[in-house]
């Protein structure tokens, strides 16, 4: 059970042998951030002066609602209590009501408030499935799947979608080809991170009854529900009539309210062995942030105006980004209709590398782009490797600088 | 793979089979927390108008320190964004001032801010510990430990600690005779919830000595540093000279500053391995709520008045307590020397029973007290049935009337 390693002083020639505890295996596989490796090359080119534009993060740059900014900065609160396990009784009916106005029928017992979306996806991995069970994921998916799997010791089983149709949902049959006995659920994020897709009422459709004749439950992250584009209108599994049993939605306030610092989220479902279930894992923890409910509660007060403006926003920065990546030769792009993410494909071998060359070597008038390798968002070996994320979630001048700082360096890497 | 039900329409004599996917085994073995069953009994009980005095929960009356919420109250956020995966820079190096003045030498980067000390105990036990592996606690122990490790699939190993000598530390030998290959780690909460214990210098030594004997982790959740009586002072592992590599403390405001509610704690080890390995855990969540560590960030300006007053209301209460508990005949008490719980034995065979029966049936002068039945906090089926928990975080006067109630309570159960 020694797990210590040894030092040499050759001075003294003696051997010390420090003791050191073993990691679990676990701890071992959990995959590290896409992008986190790029991190330091970003740091030490700031340090030399360079502009680093930033295409890589999910962080938005619109501000937050003022309401829910303000509420919380008009608190009365003298004592900073735990709140409900389950979220406060007043934020839960108001999601209801949310919910409702969405044409999402579910009443607050269906609803527990998360510390984040991150935390309803963890509790509904693990609600779903055990140890060395599978969950089948469309690929390219959220990175972080990748990570709460690992972390509750479940199977990401992928099935590929493809650059050529927008990431279009693969074909059913691909997904009944991989059902086992170990499999337990199916996951989208709809419209999709990092591909921006928007499914259609009849992919769901074609879910829902897979689902039902397997008997797995269908897990949707609906994170960027308001945000679709092209008068294109998102259908949530919620929606579908005989899904009940069956249905799991992430939800989360970061995107929708620019508000990613809150950690608000919430898993819905109308099966009630499932809630009651995956209250039993929220006990655990206590209770969802307080000030965090204050601010997402409020922010349900948010105009429509706020949404009209910031989807008018990301819609003129879509297009823009769309019109300047086809300004480069030999790119694929995954058009998005919803949320603000887009996959492009390069006429390059290994994204890292390029990702890694242009923070290191490539600058133009002094400034460079930090984009995402896509091979991270892949469960599959190999895929992915020639393409990269954007997140247009900056302001369209400097959007269209970087496109063309990721031309120019692009041209330069090739030639 | 059909889990489904069936319903029988008895009018129609059909049979309507109802799909149903199943849960995970993992989330029907999660344990609900030892109180919850009880709170219908006190809910209906508070209907019909009976006042019920909680000795059950955790949350402190005291009022969080000003300099916290008002940091809060005048945040000049525009967009509420993500933190750092490990805290904003700034608070962990206060952090790790904070820990240099109370002798814990730490830097910040030692230091990952948690969404509670919850958080930073899931991490720690993931970190450690796969699948069947197993960690050693002293019991009675916080109940949610049993969450976590069923969550993340460890098993948890007890080793009994005793009412007759205050439930200090069990036999050396007693932990050394259940170490098998799978054992892990040690994990003591010091002071303890919910014994109130506080280990001496001499037991944490011994500690130290077989973890390093058998390359075990460490961990010690010190949440309750502040609260220590008679003269007591609190001896943290992180103190401990050569267990730098085996020490992992989990901390948190909520009890040190009254803010349960902000969801701020830390994982701290100077074993960079280890920390390096819980960060990925963290990256999957992205980040801790942000206004909590605002609030949590200026609650390290707190004034020494505030614990001064805060120490010497608890020892009051404890006084109080343990004065009135005497008066109580077939009583025994394990006497806190720090935090704010105490564990008592009645002369009763089953506190679970007894506990609803105050509940339903006993008024005195219309009130009634709800406690924590002991058996939650053993994992040793069997132990803790004739005791109970009482937090003492009410007032004096309430605190004494409940005594009385429970006092009277329990000559008329016996009776």
């Amino acid at each position: 059970m020694n797990h210590g390693f040894v030092v040499w002083f050759p001075h003294f020639c003696a051997k010390i042998v420090i003791n050191m505890p073993s990691i679990s295996q676990k701890g071992q596989l959990m995959p590290e951030s896409p992008i986190r490796k790029l991190v330091p090359y970003a740091e030490e080119a700031k340090k030399k002066g360079v502009k680093v534009i930033h295409l890589n993060i999910g962080q938005p740059d619109i501000k937050t609602p003022q309401v829910a900014l303000d509420a919380v900065k008009n608190n009365t609160l003298e004592v900073l209590a735990y709140s409900r396990t389950e979220g406060s009784e007043t934020y839960r009916e108001k999601l209801a009501a949310y919910y409702a106005k969405n044409d999402i029928h579910v009443s607050a017992k269906d609803i527990i408030v998360t510390t984040g979306g991150s935390e309803a996806l963890a509790f509904t991995m693990s609600t779903v499935a055990d140890n060395d069970d599978e969950i089948i994921i469309p690929e390219p998916f959220y990175a972080n799947y990748n990570g709460f799997a690992t972390a509750v010791g479940v199977k990401v089983v992928p099935v590929i979608s493809h650059i050529d149709s927008n990431f279009a949902l693969p074909p059913i049959e691909e997904f009944e080809k991989l059902i086992t006995p170990r499999t337990k659920a199916i996951l989208i994020c709809n419209p999709g991170n990092p591909t921006g897709y928007l499914y259609t009422r009849e992919e769901i459709k074609k879910l829902a009854e897979i689902v039902k004749k397997h008997d797995l439950f269908l897990i949707a992250d609906e994170v960027y529900r308001e945000f679709t584009y092209d008068g294109k209108e998102h259908y949530s599994i919620l929606q579908e009539e005989g899904l009940e049993n069956h249905a799991i939605v992430v939800d989360s306030v970061s995107k929708r309210y620019s508000m990613c610092g809150a950690r608000i989220g919430c898993l819905v479902s109308k099966n009630e062995t499932l809630t009651k279930t995956a209250l039993k894992f929220a006990q655990a923890r206590l209770s969802p942030p307080t000030y965090a409910q204050i601010a997402s509660e409020a922010a349900l007060e948010t105009p429509q105006s706020y949404f009209d403006q910031v989807k008018e926003e990301y819609v003129g920065r879509r297009d823009l980004l769309i019109q300047e990546l086809k300004k480069i030769e030999g790119v694929k792009i995954g058009v998005p209709q919803g949320a603000f993410y887009c996959i492009v494909e390069l006429p390059i071998d290994d994204s890292d590398a390029f990702a890694q060359w242009l923070l290191e070597e490539f600058r133009l008038d002094n400034e460079t782009v930090m984009v995402a390798p896509a091979a991270g968002f892949y469960a599959s070996e190999g895929h992915g490797k020639n393409q990269i994320r954007i997140a247009y979630v900056l302001d369209k001048e400097n959007l269209k600088k970087a496109v063309h700082i990721l031309k120019e360096g692009l041209a330069s890497y090739i030639g």
